[in-house]
């Protein structure tokens, strides 16, 4: 009996060979520049990635939520950093979080500097975001008066610690311009260590998003390195050019339920509940919602004929399906599918199972 | 202390009193007709909704998947129908399910059929889906073949109970000629009725979509109605005809973390995992992901100035903030959202606050 065997509904597979080598190929580049990696464990959200992780010398994650945080509180975590613009609605429980864990949250104006300074009971150190200039998150340039203010509210408290600087470039999930945004966000780090590195002599600088961090060669003075997604990389990874199809290293295993051989269509088990919903547009016009690959007792295998998931509802999806897939598949066989957005899968699906039949966990829709 | 006060994260508040009036407004409205309704429970997911709906002599109900099935079963239904083109990797689960609760599934093929037939040990009853004409599931009309091969293979088993016709006409989603599609409908289901209706004389034809439901007056001689996203409504809906925007019972409480005055822009701690990712394009070609609503102590309030969410990311979203909204809110307080698909809402967060501080379950993501 292998893994396949035991799969009766949608599944997501994680190829711990391929996820291990992600893992890998990123510390070692991380190595070789002298960076520190620090990666967002958003993606897996997983104790036991976690666990693979430290065998390439990984010893601090950032997570995306302090729910995410406290799953990964005990399992040995040198630091853990909060990598979202803090709720001051959670002070309380980051207090219980710190007495037992090493924190860092991001503060990204002075009503939050203020709110932590008063409410700390435990140390926390904090990163002041810098907004990489596509306006998500993340104080301006410009906008010294508020960082002078987080560093004058901050300094009233013992408890709060500052880190460093931030930066998130998002933006080069758009595709265009990967190494100039790269290049903007290092310098504006490297003008603001510089400008503070006397009072804060501490401090560090962290940029990370996994489109650059996979295709750049050069980071500058930056300190830390923080990409994410790199882990299980997607779909939209391929599409952006970070990796190739073949390190991509989940896929959902769905049941067929329904043929339809003259309209080309094969209709799954797996839908928006399953995949979440991102969607890649093809030069065509159609959406590609996922890919389908061949489901094998080693995993799955990437065929030579092309068919994807051009529509979804909430439990189903349908194939529009190549020739070869047609003829070969019939009711109750399983489908794999690339998904197009692994973190958001991982996070609709709560947990995997491992290609030898165990499941691997997942913090599991902690909110 | 109010139910405000516990709110620290997003989290997904429903209101009882709208939610009890959407249930009565159906439940009124089916009875009238001489209709029995069957609700669709995707949406809610929840045990406790479901003995609200007990109250307004709702007795069966619809789940979207074996998992939703059995988190149901137990609780007292006469009947739950899987509206989902059966799985067959799922016999043996539909095995256990049905020793405890009277059960029917949805086939849409022979195949299917055959290992119903071979499978089951116990008793199942099964609907025979139509392709409503928009082509996502269902035997389409004149595939006369496939049914007959379908009623052949059942008919071999004790176990399998030919139950009667389903038509979901999902496209009524898309906005456009509601009566025409239901008339279409209804007709397709009349004729299969009168066909069949010797051979198997209890027979019966359901029809189910929330925007039909909720605007049609006249369902000709449907036996039973199927609507499932009208228990909470949301903006979709509204968007359709189906509702007011005072009728959605659900909204996403979510901690203001940072206020951009200058771009009149209020980010808020709730993104694509807490809202899904749904969206409404709006006449001027910007994307809604939800509405700005006020929270308050004995629920939320529409507010006469719009605002609504941008943009979202995985953990957090931006609003598009009117100026009243801007010079009234703070850094920590508390907005709501609307969502725009309550269901895919209600899935990614899986519980409920009500609005006297009561957690109400979900199925929570059981897939």
């Amino acid at each position: 009996m292998n893994y396949l065997d035991q799969i009766a509904s949608p599944t997501l597979l994680i190829d711990e060979k391929i996820t291990r080598a992600n893992l890998k190929k990123m510390a070692d580049k991380a190595q070789k520049l002298g960076k520190k990696l620090v990666p967002h464990w958003k993606t897996s959200q997983s104790r036991t990635v976690g666990n693979w992780a430290k065998d390439y010398g990984i010893r601090e994650v950032t997570a995306s939520s302090i729910s995410l945080a406290e799953y990964l509180c005990g399992q040995g975590w040198d630091s853990i950093h909060i990598a979202f613009p803090f709720n001051i609605r959670e002070i309380p429980r980051l207090n219980r979080l710190a007495a037992n864990q090493t924190i860092s949250v991001q503060v990204v104006n002075a009503a939050t500097a203020k709110a932590l300074a008063e409410g700390l009971r435990e140390e926390v150190s904090f990163f002041v975001e810098l907004d990489a200039g596509y306006g998500r998150t993340g104080i301006q340039a410009s906008d010294e008066a508020e960082l002078e203010e987080i560093l004058t509210q901050a300094g009233r408290s013992q408890h709060l610690k500052f880190k460093g600087f931030y930066i998130h470039p998002g933006h080069t999930y758009y595709g265009k311009n990967t190494s100039k945004i790269h290049e903007e966000s290092q310098e504006a780090l490297a003008l603001r260590k510089a400008k503070y590195l006397d009072r804060y002599p501490n401090l560090v600088t962290r940029l990370g998003d996994t489109p650059g961090c996979a295709v750049m060669e050069d980071f500058g003075a930056v300190d830390e390195l923080g990409p994410g997604n790199f882990v299980f990389f997607d779909l939209m990874q391929v599409h952006l050019g970070s990796c190739k199809r073949e390190d991509i290293a989940v896929c959902l295993a769905v049941p067929v339920v329904d043929i339809r051989k003259d309209r080309k269509e094969i209709l799954i088990h797996g839908g928006g509940v399953h995949l979440a919903k991102d969607v890649l547009m093809q030069p065509d016009g159609t959406k590609n919602f996922g890919e389908v690959v061949l489901v094998t007792e080693k995993g799955w295998s990437i065929p030579s004929h092309y068919s994807f998931v051009k529509s979804i509802s909430q439990e189903h999806g349908i194939i529009q399906a190549s020739e070869e897939l047609l003829n070969s598949v019939k009711v109750g066989d399983l489908l794999g599918i690339l998904p197009v957005h692994s973190c958001m899968t991982a996070d609709a699906m709560g947990s995997y199972l491992s290609l030898n039949g165990q499941e691997i966990d997942h913090a599991e829709g902690l909110r």
